[in-house]
């Protein structure tokens, strides 16, 4: 053999031989993340107390404003290099009274009341209409002002039970939603009902945003999918449906809030950021449990658990809770104006909201140049992953975390088993009662690796 | 290039294209079984009346037998080719009126009454005893007849939370619930206590059975965690500790009882049998709900499904109930023998006994020669089943259906999501609200996405 052949052999073997070691210290880290994330993660008692003590905390809300405090000083509680609020102002949208729907007149229903949640930025009003059923904003179109005009628009196209993951199925037909009272209104519609957005048939109405934009807002309300069937029946059946809508909503000036933020500063790469959040905003019904409580007490575990295992990052780790994904998203836009104003070099920013269940992947996002070699790294742990069931692929990251893409920043979003989320979503159901303890640990694992492999290894995106 | 060249390449690259429009008419035709699951299925409506109508169903009890007699009706809608009971007789254990057990003179909790339940096989009694506290059976062994007799032991060796899979922190505690009250019998205990199989801290008493075999049956109760942890604390904090347990459990003759069986007969082979099958038994709390009644109203709708596609499968397909998994395996065995008796080929049986949660993919087991050539079609299926989150991998199959094993049968179990299933397991709070319906319906396309593959493709098993 020749020397140099020899020495290439040598050289080669001893790599995969560092690899191979590496590799085996890594899985071995690990283990012990998931270790204390299963036996000394706070995140479930946090959420309890944010669930039950706080509440629902829609932004602007006094509930918002000590949810800021509570996790700012549970943050404080963990030893971090540093905890502060970063102020945003907000929307202020209020519900106001509760709602009300009912049917008038109908031929076989006289006065049955419909379970009705105004859409957060419904208008207020009180309106007595026909309801005209559509499936789509084509539909309107078509129908134009001489169709609309005057009547209460009926969106009830229902999310599609055939796609695998229910985010599809949402992602499928929130567009009803966001833009279909918009729409109906631009038409001189005097109010609309919106399909709930879900899979099942129950009775729990889905609130949710929706977008007026220029057009003046009309009340717009989510009915339970059960009465949108019933409705969408005697429609069928009658020819013609009136109903009584009343919301009391209001919008109120833009007040002040804040995100949430707390760093562990890296050892060696202090001015590198790793970011995990999720959003501390939620609707104002239910608890806002696993939308967004569990994305946020899992972030803040994720430091807690990086603690616990004694590990010191080479970058600065940092949990951000936002303010205001659910309406306007003020506190995501905000984080990135002020990475962006202060240079900061964001090499992946991870958001937790898809509810608390089951962990079965990360998805990662990034604008060209920057996904291609980035998501070729990451791959390459893919088998270190495996173990706890999870997959990694390309797909959305989250809203909070959007409007750091454009500054070349990796997104990577925590993939929960999506199959009840939508029981949940928007709803006075989303309680913390619906999270189980294990699973919402296994989330703070999974975020908490990924975290560990980008620090230790850094990431070819800059 | 020379003539025979050319025809091999054209040959390999004809098998290559068959394979593919294979592979393409497979995938839609799996997409076409997802569809008809998550928009035809029948098995949460009969989950429903299985739970709330019929309740749970313990072997020998009245409510097993309706619950026989309702499913063969059931499966006698579906058109099926035949639709039998196979019968068989199995143990018959009543847990008479409601157990007691309350603390006794202790120091700091005078008369507290702790959480238990009667575990399935415990014998009947009324003692007070003082409690000594143990992690193993070893060391009841350890302290034999001197340590033990005339006392209650309490068996309290946690599962393990580490485990990602939560059967396997199952696996490595629930020694203690079958075989530790016989060994303390045996060394003159009056009495045993043991740790509800669970990783959460709560107040459900989890039962379950235990096996006293040849020892005379001593009153043996599970307790809640939460009274675990306080039973342990004063243990250690007063040194000594006295409880009074009362048990009325009362063991009756053997019963005659039923498997059901449904049976699309196949158009091509005939004698060749791929099963589907839960189990109809549940212990006598609760409902019976994610054990097992999701496995029997899944293996139903496989049936069912599989006849929407119209499908017409060349193998014969069974849906087996099996009578009395949770004491005995009655029919289970009894299924084996006659498959034996008749000297039917089963190229593969399938059981769901993990829960009813979102599938995470199938294990198989089968005898050494067995498994690793069918494993090896079987794997070449991983493509068309990813899609769908499903892994395949090598595993346990399933109780009722593990005596088929030496009749060189490949056995199957369909895996589901495991962190919720010991939040209800053996306890009154397994019912109906627990089960999500798409994750139930994920479930019947998953078993019957496999054996559509089975009977297409056949398996090299026998």
């Amino acid at each position: 053999m020749k020397k140099i052949t020899f020495i290439a052999l040598f050289l080669s073997l001893w790599n995969l031989s560092t690899f191979a070691q590496d590799q085996n210290e890594e899985a071995l880290f690990i283990r012990g993340i998931y270790d204390k994330a299963l036996t000394q993660g706070r995140c479930y008692p946090w959420l309890q107390h944010l669930t039950k003590n706080i509440g629902n905390r829609i932004s602007g809300s006094t509930s918002a404003a000590k949810a800021v405090e509570w996790t700012a000083q549970m943050l404080d509680t963990l030893g971090l290099d540093s905890v502060w609020l970063q102020p945003c102002m907000v929307p202020h949208w209020e519900r106001g009274g509760k709602e009300e729907a009912h049917l008038i007149a109908s031929k076989s229903m006289k006065n049955a009341s419909l379970n009705v949640l105004a859409l957060g930025g419904s208008g207020a009003g009180k309106v007595r209409a026909e309801v005209i059923e559509v499936k789509s904003l084509d539909e309107v179109d078509k129908l134009g002002e001489a169709g609309i005009k005057g009547k209460i628009v009926f969106f009830n196209r229902p999310m599609d039970p055939t796609q695998i993951g229910v985010f599809s199925a949402y992602g499928g037909a929130v567009d009803q939603r966001v833009a279909g009272p918009a729409r109906a209104a631009k038409y001189g519609a005097v109010a609309a009902i919106v399909r709930s957005m879900t899979t099942r048939i129950d009775d729990f109405p889905h609130t949710g945003t929706t977008a007026f934009n220029d057009v003046e807002p009309i009340p717009a309300v989510a009915v339970s999918t059960r009465h949108a069937e019933m409705l969408s029946k005697l429609i069928q059946s009658e020819g013609s449906v009136k109903v009584f809508i009343k919301t009391n909503c209001r919008k109120l000036p833009d007040a002040p809030s804040h995100n949430v933020i707390g760093e562990i500063r890296g050892s060696r790469f202090p001015d590198e950021y790793i970011v995990v959040g999720g959003h501390l905003d939620s609707w104002d019904v239910g608890e806002g449990a696993h939308d967004d409580g569990t994305g946020c007490v899992q972030s803040m575990d994720v430091l807690n658990v990086l603690k616990r295992t004694g590990y010191r990052p080479q970058r600065s780790i940092r949990c951000v809770l936002f303010m205001n994904e659910e309406n306007g998203l003020a506190g995501g836009k905000k984080y990135a104006e002020e990475a962006e104003r202060k240079k900061e070099k964001h090499l992946c920013a991870i958001e937790s909201d898809s509810g608390g269940h089951t962990p079965r992947g990360l998805s990662f996002d990034g604008e060209e140049g920057v996904f291609v070699p980035a998501f070729r790294n990451i791959s390459a742990w893919s088998e270190l992953l495996e173990p706890y069931g999870l997959v990694l692929k390309k797909g959305g990251g989250g809203s909070d975390i959007s409007p750091l893409k454009k500054q070349k920043v990796m997104l990577c979003g925590l993939n929960a088993d999506s199959q009840r989320y939508f029981d949940y979503h928007h709803t006075a159901n989303d309680t913390f009662e619906a999270v189980n303890q294990r699973e919402l640990e296994l989330g703070v694992a999974a975020m908490a690796s990924l975290i560990y492999l980008l620090d230790k290894n850094g990431l070819s995106n800059q």
